[in-house]
């Protein structure tokens, strides 16, 4: 079980109504989680700034499966980089394209520099990171 | 086999030098190769504007897996958005985390909705959402 | 005088630790303060995907003042957007380079026409857009 | 005069029919313009990494002018930070709110820490920082 705390907050009127209307249509039930995931969000930004930080990374790209093996590829540069790739996840867009998610553990600037190599691949169309954590 | 086109582009050349460098840095083997990445993610990030585009999303997201019961709750909300969930990607990060990847497919208005009513669920402690298309 | 409201948050004192740690980091004397930022920017973000929504933007360049006559196809420009052009901020950087800051208001979506107009003509090295509001 | 350089770029005929629509609605008038623009981008994105680059930077905020002694307080605050103040742009918004636009000049992190300490100010709704160099 984890320790709950509680504090006070002052705003004005109107700034929260906005507020409760917002997270209200976002889906949010309470005010708390809405802001718990906002302080999540923000500590997650800055926690991304130091690339000696462990995080957790997914690489979503595009690829035409008909360029070249980048199965063997994606084993190759591996040895060269600190950061370690989970799992990866595979889906058939159409005939020409897959798409691939590559979830990587690591430093930030590991994972970033691994995701740069991937990305720079020929073949991929578009990758784009997103840095997570398991520690907030 | 896809139709290629050849074009001249002219730049100065102190800033191609550091274009040069720059992209080496990150992996690419030739200019076109990056020219084409670069031109590729300014379509996709103009294509997402519009929330009536198709495309293609993975939304990341860290959970407290203690937390109720996630995967019946992602049922009954796929039947309230009129996007489609294509694969679910699960990693066990530590006792209490788990890493999900969702692969969603439809508007880019429906997919945005859709992360949205997942990341405010409780138990979601981040969540993000990558947008990507097939079609460039 | 603006009506204050005072509502309770509860959150994990492990993320409440992070929190407070990250914010007198920042510089802020309390947790109110912050929330309060957070929860506006959060709004802002929000406010900026609909292109018909009032906002005031500040568009960033750089360019060479050496290139075309930038003050009257500013005037030209205008005459063809809807979006207003507030006041421009103009500081010498070196021998080359100019830095200018116009200020914009109206129509999020004219805004952002009327910088990617200016942004697109020749001279103008880096253009950056922020948007932001006074009714939050 | 600068040197300028010519190469060539291959590419799918359909991506760049995408891109020639693109960016005439951007208002290019050619496509190198256009890449100059994307290549120029791209390397800023990457050099503002580096928090030891100098860089120039534009803060708008959004404050109440009712609430305490900013410009003090501005003042105050640069003697504590490495960053240089080059020039404040001032606007009126309406009866409560200002607009100002601080253009700032120095290493990334030196803006950057004082881009925070400025939007932690009390009274300060809404602050974003642009950085951009002259050096590209």
């Amino acid at each position: 079980m984890e320790n709950i705390s509680r504090f006070g907050v002052s705003i004005e009127s109107k700034l929260l109504k906005k507020f409760d209307i917002h997270i209200k249509k976002e889906g949010y039930s309470n005010r708390s989680e809405a802001l718990r995931d906002l302080i999540r969000k923000d500590l997650i930004i800055e926690q991304q700034k130091d690339p000696n930080e462990e995080s957790i990374g997914t690489l979503t790209m595009i690829y035409d499966h008909h360029t070249g093996n980048l199965t063997n590829k994606l084993l190759d540069i591996q040895h060269d980089h600190n950061a370690e790739i989970l799992t990866t996840t595979h889906v058939h867009i159409d005939h020409h394209n897959c798409l691939e998610v590559i979830v990587l553990k690591g430093k930030t600037g590991n994972i970033q520099r691994l995701a740069d190599t991937i990305r720079s691949l020929k073949g991929i169309k578009h990758g784009e990171l997103v840095l997570t954590t398991s520690t907030i």
